[in-house]
């Protein structure tokens, strides 16, 4: 049989997408990938399993005649938060599963590739319409899993006190001059625009892109980069972390409650961890994926909740954009560090655009379930794999969130 | 000195409303007055103290030339939520404030009130002009805890097995039939149309309903009354509690730590303080101001968390209207009960209107440091005081919230 | 028909008890004897209500032919602990009962005082010897409480920051000297010795101080007073608080997720609490049943728990008494202080004497099944109502208790 | 340098007790020895490092001059509770160590093994007597961690929904019928009986079993052997876990807030676990660290909490025994498995005995600090490596704990 080219073409793209979560987990011990730091997050084990589990569930037992389970049991073990697909293991318990070992875990993504790639081979054109949107559907959904790997090992080993690096070899760092200018403001006309991913488009976006939508904006200014560590270490100076001014009610409420005196990942001076390391250090020091680092005050101020960049905004006499205005200036002349380098939170909550409608099937609960609570955050981080970005893109994560490499760009009114 | 009209109409408004906070207290006992039963919620007592504190604080020690505080002690007591006015008594422990003894609140507001009238009996123009808007503000915050003392007392008194009445005469409900017929559907063509409060409006209106501005909605259909308490019954008796595919996420999760199976105050036949109570009911019952009474049926379902509200939409096929749907609607041919019943969760989350500014001075905390994580409520309730309602109000709490006198209206795209 | 003087005597102390329960409350406003301010302690209308529940469902129901129960819902408001007897209102929900009222359980008290003085007066021959001791265990019951009634409000009117006395005019403290000399060590043999209370004993004991029994002692010294508040004072100069060398693993955890620094009620200082009461103190003060007042260095220290007894001893290079070594001592020549001043912590674990039988019937669950997780007291304190003091008597309460009036006295081997 | 018979019986007995830890961890996969299923139990691999950091703290670091540390971390890490040697890392968090790798904890193994037997080798009689106690006092713990490594590690795969089993090849359990005869009594005179462990004596004991003193014992009858599983299911048949009367106050509390039915590991028949292992079984299943099989009606029953042991007893009409009646029937003609099956819960809160002195120096926290909240368990276990029983011994723990292998014997006064 002769495959179309676009079959081959997912074929490819399948194998690769597949293989990346591999190479993510190779610097990673068995006991690395095993271990889950808080709830939030899960073991890369787990990643590597529920990825796979979940084209063995929406894919392969619903599209391949008598298909035989890997393991019945990884139905329960492996399934996230999908309810129609019954009872599950609690999220909280991931990093108690020691088994099925790693090398299981390698085992069943095989076989279950095996029978997707035979599965795409055979596929005639009706199945192919049908199978089609699901395979693509389960590669962002590994795409994101990808970029949860690294945000959760990054948390897990940051709870050891020897403070072991991911990878030791750095990973040259998106562009970045060791200084900056000051921020340019960029004015934004407003007016009633178009937002969202339109059904027409040929190209993937998650349901809750969806529907493109007019929104009406007023005029606002934006800048035109991020927010770096060595502004955010003003605002630190300027004890910003101690005065209650620049803080929405809960967010002041947990940094007392947690005693957060800077971002997540941050050392200061003082902090015994680096005295260990051998260095004696005068200023911040970052915990990053390639260890400890000296604070890059150029770099984008990375690991905020969104308390913490709502507080910088207040502080700089300016605002978070709205997730449209974000939008509205992705192709804005001038702007740079859209994406690429930390998500960026917006001052918009996670709701449901106006005509959304949840896919169809078993991977209705994908994203609407979620809508309350929590805040959108546009753009992309160096943590997420290459193809995963998009101008209408919705990230979201509650407002305390701090794991992920989140940080800020500012707006203002004019 | 005479006294220009202006000023007379507002020292009688000031008397009126000011006394009304004491006629709500006055079926309560100084123990019932005393107790706080969660941390949401605070003792009558506590209210009558707080809304004098305002006072106190934002208008005589700020416009009185050498007033002396009636205690000074009551700067930390009587504090809810202002940090840039110092150190606070914790909110959790406002029940155990036995002392001051409610006669001492009582001579509080006396106190503060003779202050506040000759403040306002003396001012010339110039301070007129500063103190307005301060003893407005000061009312209508009054009369915010003026509906709390009746939701919080409510939850207090639902606390005790013996189900005390508040009230042991009971108020005539809003006009209400014993059947209601079948919802209608009010089509609305959305557009751009303006919301929230302009500032060149005399009235007034709080700093979150600012400004006025242009939104775009598409067409939609609304619902021309509230959902009753027998159509939820419905949903209750269809599983609505127990079927995940209704919920939100979070909801489900708090449905199952805290068992919830119907409304909060909504009492099964079997409970056995209906039992206690001598009666033999075959159906539900409902606890409230007035005491414990057989549900009525055609009466707007009430004490709704968000989470609920949002299943039963679900639900019904329908969904819930996004704040400024409903606030277009408000003046729709054939709508009904938008106000004076129950408040109604919007589909939209509390963020601050473009253009949003705190109000200037001591009371800028007053509503800005709440726009997270909380949902937007339209309308008013049976516990709104009279005068306390506007299309453009905005009312918020957080999802999981119950203890309000909370319903829902529905809402579709077409 | 005339009483016998056994009759007579037990109606007069009857009579003397439970008035004297409602003089504890005198000091008290309503809402005063409304509130708990933790799990462990109760309100004083509640322990009132109790204590009377105890008589109605212990006596009345038993033993009076027809007796009409005042409130038939107050089996299951007053129930303390007995899971015979029926479910129960959560123990941590009792300050929310401001119903019945503070009157009405005045009239409870009433309503069963007439019916238990009336059962008294008709009882014959046999039917006394089967209340007399439901009536005995009943009175000492109630003397339990008042101790009760003091810790309980004295604890929930600290949480007050105006620190209100429970009385203005001050009790009379236990004579003690401004000044106390050494401590005095007191020589023990040892041997085997009796202990515990014997059943042909005539007078009133608990069960948990019964069979009289035999205990091997070796040789010790027992101080001849209780440790001062001045000698504690130097245990804290010295960073008692500091060093876990003196501590129990389990009072250094506690220390530290407490932030324990001193007894409980020692306001250091510059406790903001003592500015605001205009004194500008410049050592320790201690708030009590008299409101606020410098540390009396010669007084007993009080307000411990287990743990910084223990560790004062051990500081001291002493150790806590047995609760055998206390008994034995009790009437050793040159010992002072052993009951009326503070409940003294022993390094007896409160374990059931060999041969403990619980009581019979419904009382059966009054001690014995609290046996476990708990330290004996022994001694007696200034809250301990005048005749309710044995030397056989064993108090008891968690290792982490501070709320009792409870020291210590050292001994040590010889 | 020829060795004395005592050294080298010691270098002897050190190689079998430290590689005997490895072999326990033979059966276990590096994940396995990673994890950590609650903050009681700590990671196979934490035990093996811990016992190496003993001997390097308490023995290289003092008595090694220019001793290199394995890793100076290590003394941060691997610390449990000294804290007289400094900081530690918390508890709860010992399952997020995946670095140092398990290969480099065998590293440490080794290298602090030639340390220590070089030490032996090289030292002189003055030398020999101060490191034989410690060297003694080391290979005492690491058979205390030995049993907790099987404990720990059963804790932890238990909560794997794959029941996976410790070991595949099946321990011989310990003789045991399939049935056994109905308990037999067997009295005891009582009178003053000698316990605990002599100075003079020349075999190891730990500080808490001393001094040898007297005690006073009644009379009583002790039953021959454990309680069966079997009896314990006819507890559980009568309703034994729904009747508060069998329970200590705390144990009833902790039982429904726990929802406990059973011993722990218990399976009831329709547990979903055991379908999914392809069973149908009527009756209950037992997990255990050969996996999951039938109830053995004759086998002790083991997974006891204290709480669940003294319910029983009160069940069965009869009472736990003291420590002090355990421990002087131990040599009673006709009594059996005193040792190798299960810890036996005593009626004995572990309180210290009279004349009890910590060890000196750096080792004086390895008991006595826990002398307070703890219940007293005599015997062995299954668990337990040979040789590492006495008549003294005194194992203690919470009285809530179930995962050691905890079960009773019942007595009774006569």
């Amino acid at each position: 049989m002769s495959h179309s080219p676009d079959i081959q073409m997912l074929r490819t793209r399948y194998r690769e997408v597949r293989e990346y979560s591999l190479t993510l987990a190779t610097p990673l011990s068995e006991e690395d990938q095993c271990i889950q730091s808080m709830t939030d997050t899960s073991p890369t084990k787990w990643h590597l399993a529920h990825t796979t589990w979940f084209f063995e569930t929406m894919l392969l037992k619903r599209h391949v005649r008598g298909y035989q389970a890997f393991n019945p049991r990884f139905e329960y073990l492996f399934n996230s938060y999908y309810d129609a697909l019954g009872p599950r293991h609690p999220r909280s318990q991931r990093g108690l599963l020691t088994r099925p070992a790693l090398h299981e875990v390698h085992a069943y993504r095989l076989y279950v590739d095996i029978a997707v790639l035979n599965l795409m081979s055979n596929a005639n054109t009706e199945l192919w319409a049908e199978i089609e949107p699901i395979i693509t559907l389960g590669l962002q959904h590994e795409q994101q899993h990808q970029e949860l790997i690294l945000t959760d090992i990054l948390h897990a080993l940051s709870c050891n006190p020897l403070l072991p690096a991911y990878r030791i070899k750095p990973e040259p760092v998106p562009s970045q001059a060791t200084q900056v200018g000051p921020i340019r403001w960029i004015d934004q006309p407003g007016g009633v625009i178009e937002v969202g991913c339109g059904a027409t488009d040929g190209s993937f976006a998650f349901d809750n892109e969806k529907p493109r939508h007019p929104v009406f904006l007023g005029p606002y200014a934006i800048s035109d980069r991020l927010v770096t560590c060595g502004e955010f270490a003003q605002f630190i100076a300027d004890d910003g972390y101690l005065r209650p001014e620049f803080w929405l009610s809960d967010g002041w409420a947990i940094l007392q409650a947690n005693d957060w005196r800077h971002p997540a990942y941050w050392l200061p001076a003082d902090d015994p961890r680096l005295h260990d390391l051998g260095e004696s250090p005068h200023e911040w020091h970052v915990y990053g994926l390639d260890g400890t680092r000296p604070l890059e005050h150029a770099a984008a101020v990375s690991h905020l909740s969104f308390y913490e960049a709502a507080a910088y905004a207040q502080w700089a006499g300016a605002r978070l954009p709205t997730e449209f205005e974000w939008e509205a200036a992705f192709v804005a002349p001038g702007i740079s560090q859209m994406t690429g380098h930390v998500w960026q939170w917006t001052r918009s909550s996670y709701d449901p655009y106006p005509g959304f409608k949840p896919l169809d099937g078993v991977a209705s609960e994908y994203n609407g379930k979620f809508m309350v609570g929590q805040l959108v955050l546009r753009g992309s981080s160096v943590a997420t794999p290459a193809g995963h970005t998009r101008s209408t893109y919705r990230n979201f994560f509650p407002p305390s969130a701090r794991w992920q490499f989140s940080g800020l760009r500012l707006a203002r009114d004019i």
